[in-house]
């Protein structure tokens, strides 16, 4: 059994992250969501209600074997945290997986972890993940050592799959 | 590959349609959704679209190796259709998986299907489904044959695992 966070914000794509949540439940593993406030209940893009079991700041005091980023516009947020950051940066270096997907791809560009790796997102952030020196994928799923990453919640069959895979 | 129906209508719930789906397809599977009109966009109790790829009529013309019913208050709905309840008794005669969570049950009660049958179901719908005929448990997950049912989206990991194991 491995311990997961998946990082929640306001406006979060739904399925991006109910579906890696409940997959990686369903393969034996605990899986705890990170909000800026502990307790309190973040709304999804198409209004799923998802409340936050951890605060980022509590989240940025343990480990975990991996992380799970979501995309929709929660990302956007996400970024600016500097625990969120310390998760990603912290996760990476101890090579578990990092795994994003959609808009999610903002978050390791924020954490500064992407140069010279292959990756891929919406097509709509394909210019931020070049800028940080990413090569970007046109892949349902694109794994590049511990990072895993997907576009859409089209590709959430195969991006799940990769992160239990690799757990 | 099987190939398995799930049905939609208005104020389904977003995470037992879609968690099942997604997991069915990830398991290799080919998933449609039925709704009344093909091409339309249901929209969730919380609000997340799904198109029906198929029409209900479209559905009753062909045969399935699977059905799965969401809840919410689409069942309300879906239970008055009498080609959505062919195609429930139509899998069920033939032993293959008829799987139902929350208020998904309505649709079995109306398909008659459930008398002396193990199954379990929101709380709210306990009653009906013991009027049915239906022994009600207070499980995560129950299997009586080829119906297994489960009672709410905490159940969602191993109600879709139940099914995938069941084909």
């Amino acid at each position: 059994m491995k311990t997961i966070i998946l990082f929640v914000e306001d406006k979060y794509e739904d399925l991006e992250l109910w579906y890696p949540k409940i997959r990686l439940e369903e393969a034996g593993h605990r899986v705890f969501v990170a909000g800026p406030v502990a307790g309190h209940i973040y709304t999804g893009k198409h209004g799923y209600p998802c409340k936050a079991d951890l605060s980022f700041k509590d989240a940025a005091a343990k480990s975990f074997d991996a992380v799970v980023i979501p995309g929709g516009f929660a990302p956007d947020r996400l970024r600016r945290s500097p625990e969120v950051l310390h998760v990603v940066k912290d996760t990476f270096s101890k090579g578990k997986p990092v795994a994003f997907i959609c808009h999610g791809g903002w978050v390791p560009i924020s954490a500064k972890i992407l140069k010279g790796k292959k990756v891929t997102g919406t097509i709509a952030i394909k210019d931020d993940l070049e800028n940080a020196g990413a090569i970007w994928q046109d892949m349902p799923v694109v794994v590049d050592g511990n990072l895993i990453s997907s576009r859409t919640p089209l590709d959430l069959a195969v991006f799940a799959k990769a992160i239990v895979d690799q757990l």
